[in-house]
Formats: structure tokens, C-alpha cells, sequence
């Protein structure tokens, strides 16, 4: 028997709590007990989203909520400047694309970010971009970008700043109203600890204006709408009634660990896992600035990242992640998201030296449990 | 104690196996445990809707699906007919005006359907006609469209015919290819058994050419994309695993019921349910051509059909539906979609007699249970 473990960048490990609500009778969403979750969990993110402003909640996945926001805040023809160190900063330029707003890239090479220097440079250039759309936590890297130092630079504009935190929100800090930033676009399926199927918009008051004026064609995604219905604690469309009964509970296993007790579980094992790769002797992917969430390595040479995602599949029933687009086999990623404590690390990274041992790499077994082991003592 | 019970046209009951399910650990949708249910759950949808073609699976409500729908076959500028009985006919016309296309509106006084000889005037006079959508049954209302006699007329011509069967499908026949059908509409929490938060698109091969020249914007939705992932037994995006582990064991329900036998159920139990309501004077709303889904009532004079649902809910603990938009008060909603048999009926008219008399109706107990019944037992 071996049991099976999620160590993947979303969806990740449910708690069972939270599995448990998912099967409760089903509530209707036109009744005042559905109401009352409705409002309980519009709360409660708004809470984690630390904005005194609305979150819309969709039935959709993290990328209906980023196209949300691209056609509620601009118009064909604008200007966006899209943050890009990966897969997913290129989806906001193929999203912006798609509805004919003119895109500026700042991109970085895989495995490193955008300076602060660069955004300054450019909305110095081009003072009439609509919106700087940017990813705090690049999974397909494993590279944090700024969010803090962009904001610092947009809020000072009329340009609004849009912030993909799917793959970051409850593992890494993104406080939406001291940082100023103007849109906060989150998804169920990471640091929710929940299933994948509802993604969250999360607005400021000069993105609402802006919202009033962008003429992207939009019906679904319709965010003026959705909040007139959502502040009477109704959605405009059935919502999908039984992942709210299971983020209601996750949201309440979140806030008794607290926020900023998250986000330092979060930032503690992702400088385990680094510890622990560096000491198989192991390169990082994301070396300057490295995501709490997910940790990417580069594969030593001679070794396929594909065949190092099969072992961990095949040898220890281990889901973790291969590198995208051109990366794949270059890289592989261990994430450590959501519902992920030390000892899942350690369990991670026992295989990975199993892993690679029977990849025909040299291993002194018990190295990288131990650096990690040694950084979680030290620590308490 | 009194027990929820759930007679409302959508989100309807769960089978417990289906709740069950909800609540097994997440898989990821990258590893081939998914692929192989992704794609158990694509041939069952389309063994379902009785077609040959690619069904996509989405992660948003139905109305997301309709807008895929619209955005995939039309371009800004198209004209499309949209028969609209009620606020989902009303929907289509609304998604297509927010993408530039063009409407002419085939529609008819709530409580009755469109003929199919006023098509048959419109692809007359207008051949140009891109689409026509329709709704099969139009749950504002518990009105039934003739989509049979549609398809008659546009599968003769070069205007492609796609069906709303949110709320019909499982429980009204609505076979995809027989009919010539071009595109079918569908979601999970009607007569699928299944939690909201599924929805589902399947085109014929006339219509996929045709999406293949359409130039509405799109990103989320873009179908062709999907369908090139789906075939791969994956989504482009991330799918709502938890609903579709529900879903693989309500199509297994539903099929070893057989789909016929479904269809029959429903049928049955929607004369039911107006006999009952006949029984105690009650007029119904959809005389004409009924849904076998959900049973439209007037109210009658003097009592809000508010008060009606109010009612339910206070003194029984059953949700039911009343009227939206000007039908509100009008009228009240009783469905008998998914997951009902023969005794939640009567469970619901039960509760009905001693509704009405509640509201000061003159009301002989048993009266509407015992023409449900003597119609059961005929029919055996």
C-alpha cells in the first residue's frame, strides 16, 4: 500500500472537513439559508483579501475570473501592460489579445521576474495604459513577482493594477487595500484549500469606475451586474451552491490558523523544500525571487523532469508537477500549498531522494530530510 | 422535526451515492485517474444527449455555456432568432445583443409556446439567419418547445438550430442527431442529479465549421481550443474535479435507470402533479404544452403566490419556486426534475392541500393526492 499524496500546484490537498460539507444536502440558492452563506463567505475573502471593497464570486475556473476582469476594466483598443515571467503572465496577454486590447509585455526569462525598474520605465512611456495586469505567485516558474513595489508605482497613476494571486492567495501576503492594488483575481483550488470551480474578483473603487466605462462585450462576466445581485446575497446565475458549503469550512480553518500564520507555514516550507533540494545538490529554477508556494528544481543533467514526476508517480503514488511549454523536462515542481504541513514536506522530500536515487543520481539518503529537519528545529 | 425536501426546477435533489462522491479526496487533472474519468464522463454525456459529436465540459453555470454557445457561432453583426417563452428565452437574446449580434424575437404571452409555423415564416423571410436559439423547456414558465418540429425547419437550411435543455435534459427526449440538432446546451443540476457548477456544450459537425468562421471574442469560451484538449481526455483549464466525480456516478444512475425510462418518469409525474393541482381547482399556467419538468399554477384569486412558496417553506420546509419578473406573485412552480419519484410527488401535493388551506382556500383534504394517485396506480 502506498498512500496517495498532493504535492502539486492546485488542485491540492483537501481537508477533510471541508470534503465532508461538499456532501451535505444541497441548498437551494434562492432561500435565505443559501443567503446567508452566500454573505458569510463574501466576507469571509474580502477578509482574507484584506479589502473593505466587494469580492464577486463566479462559478468558473482562476481564468474566467482573469478574463472577468479584463473586459470589465478596459475597452478594444486600450493599452494593458502585461507582467509576464510565464505561462500564466502570457495568459493575460492572450486574454487581452482575444477581446483587442493592445498589449505592452515587460517579460523575464522562465525562472526570474519583472523589476520594479522596468514598470516604473514603461508607465513613464505610455501614461495612458489602462491597466498593468501581473501574477503574484508564477506557477509555472516558481517565481514571486513585486506586487508590492508595482503597486507603489500604479497607484500614483490613472493606471489600475490587476493582480492574478489564483496560485498565491493564503500562502503568501497580498493585502489588497494597504498595498492599493485595484483588482485581486483569486481562485478555490490553492491556498482555499477547496476543490476546483469557483474564482473571485476582487475590485477597489477606481476599478469600479473604470468598470463603468469599458466597453469589452461581456455577459457571464458581467461584474456591475453580478454586484448589484451579490450584494442582495443572490448570484445572477445558479451558483455552484455545494463548493461554497466547502469554502464556508475552509475559510473558517484558514482564519482560526490566521493569515499571517499562513503565509509564514507557507514561506517556512518552501525554505525547506529549497533547503532540502540544495542539498542533494540540486539547482533552483527561481533562485533571486522564489514563491512560497511552489519550489521548481532544475533537473540535473542527464535526468528528464518528465521522468522525475513518473518516479514520484509510479515509485510513491507522489502527484507533483513537470515543467510547461518549453520548460517541460527541464524542470519539475514540488508545491507546498494549501493544506500542506512540515511533515508532508519531509514525506516530499524522502522521495525525492528515493526519486533520484533510482535515477542513477548519487544520494547520501536522509540529506535533504535532514536540511529540512535541521531549518524546521531551528525554527520551533 | 420536519424534513427538507427540495421540489424546486434547479439546483434539484442529490442522490446520497452522488453526495458521496463529492467527498472523495481531489485527484488532480493532470494524471491519467483523471483523463480516464474526464473521458467516462464525456462519452456518458454524450450517450445522453444521443449524439456522435464532442460534448465540452465547462466549469460555470449554464449560462456560461450559452454564451460559449452564442460567441462561437456568431459574429458581431449576425442576425440570430431567438424564440423566447420566458427569462431564458429572454437570456439568449440578452448574451447575443451584449456580442453585437442581431435578434429577431419569435415570442409568445408567458404560459405559451412559439409555433412552429412562425419559424417557418422567419427562416422565410430572413435565410441569412445565423442561428436560431431555443429553450426547451422554459422553466420561468413550465412551458415545453416543439424542438423536434424547430429542427424540422432548420435542417433544411443553412441556419444552424441550438437548444437551452438545461432544465429538460434527463427528463424530456431531446436526441441530438436524430433531430439534426446543431448545438445542445446543458448543465449539471437539473435532471443530471448533480451539484451546480458543470455545464455542457455539444455542437454537430455544421456547427463546429461554423465556429470556425466566427469572430465574436473569446478566450474562456473558445470551444475549438477546448475541444482539441478534451480529445486528450483534459481541460485547458482547471476542470471542477469534485463535480465531475459526482457526476461520473450520476450518469451511472441515470443510465441504469435508462434514459427512456427517465424521460417516461418525468412525464408521469408531471401529469401528476397537474391532475393534483387541477384536483383542488387550481388552474394551471402552462395549459397548452406543460414541461414534464416543473408544473406552473396560477395562483388563485386573492393569494399571493409569494405566500404560496412562503408557505411551503415556513410550514413544511419544502423549497419550491414562485414567479420571476412579472410572473412573480402570479404564479408558483412545482418541479418534478431529477432526482423524484412517485412519493416525493405526493409529498408535495400533500403539502400543497394543506397549503392552500392554510391560505384560506377551501381545500377537501386529499383531494389532489388522491388524483395523483388514482393516475399512478392506472398506470401502474
Amino acid at each position: 500500500m502506498k498512500k496517495y499524496h498532493l504535492l502539486a500546484p492546485g488542485p491540492t490537498p483537501i481537508p477533510p472537513e471541508v470534503l465532508q460539507a461538499l456532501s451535505r444536502p444541497i441548498l437551494h440558492h434562492r432561500t435565505p439559508e443559501f443567503e446567508a452563506l452566500f454573505e458569510r463567505v463574501r466576507r469571509g475573502l474580502a477578509r482574507l483579501s484584506e479589502t473593505q471593497g466587494d469580492v464577486i464570486v463566479l462559478a468558473a475556473s482562476g481564468t474566467g475570473a482573469m478574463e472577468a476582469a479584463v473586459v470589465n476594466l478596459c475597452s478594444p483598443g486600450d493599452l494593458a501592460v502585461v507582467i509576464s515571467c510565464g505561462k500564466f503572465g502570457e495568459r493575460w496577454a492572450d486574454i487581452c489579445r482575444a477581446f483587442g486590447v493592445r498589449v505592452l509585455t515587460l517579460d523575464a526569462p522562465y525562472g526570474q521576474s519583472v523589476s520594479p525598474e522596468r514598470l516604473e520605465q514603461a508607465l513613464r512611456a505610455h501614461g495612458e495604459a489602462r491597466v498593468v495586469f501581473a501574477t503574484q505567485s508564477e506557477t509555472s516558474t516558481g517565481v514571486l513577482e513585486d506586487i508590492e513595489s508595482y503597486a507603489r508605482l500604479t497607484r500614483s497613476t490613472e493606471t489600475l493594477l490587476v493582480v492574478d494571486a489564483v496560485s498565491s492567495f493564503g500562502a503568501v501576503a497580498c493585502p489588497m487595500d494597504a498595498w492599493g492594488l485595484d483588482g485581486l483575481v483569486t481562485g478555490s483550488q490553492k491556498g482555499l484549500m477547496c476543490p476546483p470551480g469557483l474564482a473571485f474578483v476582487a475590485l477597489s473603487e477606481r476599478a469600479w469606475a473604470a468598470a463603468d466605462r469599458a466597453t469589452c462585450p461581456k455577459h457571464y462576466w458581467d461584474l456591475r451586474t453580478e454586484r448589484r445581485w451579490q450584494a442582495k446575497g443572490q448570484a445572477q446565475y445558479t451558483p455552484a451552491v455545494s463548493l461554497l458549503m466547502g469554502l464556508d469550512v475552509a475559510i473558517g480553518l484558514l482564519e482560526r490558523e490566521g493569515l499571517a500564520a499562513a503565509h509564514r507555514r507557507h514561506d517556512r516550507l518552501a525554505r525547506a523544500a529549497r533547503v532540502g533540494a540544495e542539498a542533494l545538490g540540486l539547482a533552483l529554477f527561481a533562485r533571486a525571487t522564489p514563491s512560497p508556494a511552489v519550489t521548481s528544481v532544475v533537473a540535473p543533467p542527464g535526468v528528464d523532469g518528465e521522468a522525475v514526476v513518473r518516479a514520484y508517480g509510479e515509485g510513491h503514488n507522489i502527484t507533483i508537477a513537470g515543467g510547461q511549454g518549453e520548460m517541460k523536462g527541464r524542470i519539475f515542481r514540488l508545491a507546498h500549498l494549501g493544506y500542506v504541513d512540515d511533515l508532508d514536506l519531509i514525506t516530499g522530500l524522502a522521495a525525492l531522494e528515493r526519486v533520484m536515487a533510482s535515477l542513477g543520481q548519487p544520494v547520501e539518503y536522509g540529506t535533504a530530510v535532514a536540511a529540512a529537519q535541521r531549518l524546521f528545529a531551528k525554527e520551533g
